[in-house]
């Protein structure tokens, strides 16, 4: 198809879609003389991959740059191009290991990954961002005073387990290598608020079950 | 307590709690005499609660105030009270319902609401945020080119209800009123992170469960 076509398709203007081929965030399209490009279904994926990365996720350029560079490169092992997206996404600063309310809070998430046997989690612990933001809540919590540690988060996790193996079923009804690889993208940057979303409804629903509107 | 006190057993400097006091954001203490004001449980309660919000939430100081406005507000009911604080925090913006996706979005978070038999939550559906946040999402999604709707989010929807049936267990742990009150603003600060850290984790654990390191 023709940039004009791609556009229409997408819904992202031309200029966009040349700011972005400029930007290197779309690969340039097969060029058929001097002044016209064709480009393919690929494009399209990659452009409403980049929208999403930059318009909901609200990704600056070489953020999504980064994330792009992981999605495609086929060197890297499956683990690594799936978690690419989670792990490009803002994260919380470095916790204070100085901080004993820090290091107790390490200590009661080690626990509850023994408890789980998650093995996998335990082995990235300390480089994975979700493990660091982890101990981060973790520590804020009991700094408050409450008990919140290995024994209240274990019932949790066990939701949370049951939450990814339903995205990695519906990542695998995909077929894999780049498609796989986006969509876990699009999981990080859209599924992850619309699942905060359901469970503040779902507290709605609960709380009003519990305790009347009156 | 005194001032210094309650600053050595908060962590918040006495400069910081003024500051709080002047912004009406901690009640005055009981003026012993001229320049001395006693201090109780209540306050390091609130002083707590209030660092959280702006220390690990980033509310600014006019959100914080509405927040505690609701958190003290006794003639409303539990229901209302429990579910002020996620609704004080950021929000998405109001989705444009001229766009066909997102008419499209929200009569499949109406069909999922009715699947599920969430009735109190099709009650105020029309001024949740979390209703409005799940409608955005879901539009993004289908814009996206991906099927996703009443069917791909129930059962997302059902660990998100046991979610909360959790949260409220843990929250009845705690004596009714404003205790109550506190700690449901705290799990939407400091406990939705937690839950995000445990998706990630989850994923990560699950992904190289099945498709290795290499």
């Amino acid at each position: 198809m023709r940039l004009a076509e791609l556009s229409r398709r997408s819904g992202v203007s031309t200029a966009t879609i040349k700011y972005y081929l400029r930007e290197g965030l779309l690969p340039p399209g097969r060029q058929v003389n001097a002044t016209t490009a064709e480009y393919d279904e690929g494009h399209l994926r990659r452009l409403r991959l980049v929208r999403a990365m930059m318009q909901v996720g609200r990704l600056p350029v070489a953020k999504v740059r980064e994330v792009l560079g992981h999605v495609d490169d086929e060197s890297l092992g499956s683990t690594i191009r799936l978690g690419a997206a989670p792990w490009a996404l803002p994260q919380v600063p470095e916790p204070d290991e100085d901080d004993a309310w820090v290091r107790a809070a390490r200590r009661e998430v080690e626990a509850l990954l023994g408890r789980l046997g998650w093995e996998n989690a335990m082995r990235v612990s300390t480089i994975s961002p979700a493990y660091r933001s982890l101990v981060v809540a973790v520590a804020a919590f009991r700094r408050l005073g409450y008990e919140w540690g290995a024994e209240q988060l274990a019932p949790y996790a066990e939701l949370m387990y049951r939450t990814a193996v339903r995205d990695l079923d519906n990542l695998e009804t995909l077929p894999p290598g780049a498609e796989r690889v986006e969509f876990a993208v699009l999981g990080a940057i859209l599924n992850e608020p619309a699942l905060r979303a359901l469970h503040r409804l779902a507290q709605e629903e609960e709380t009003a079950r519990r305790y009347g509107f009156e």
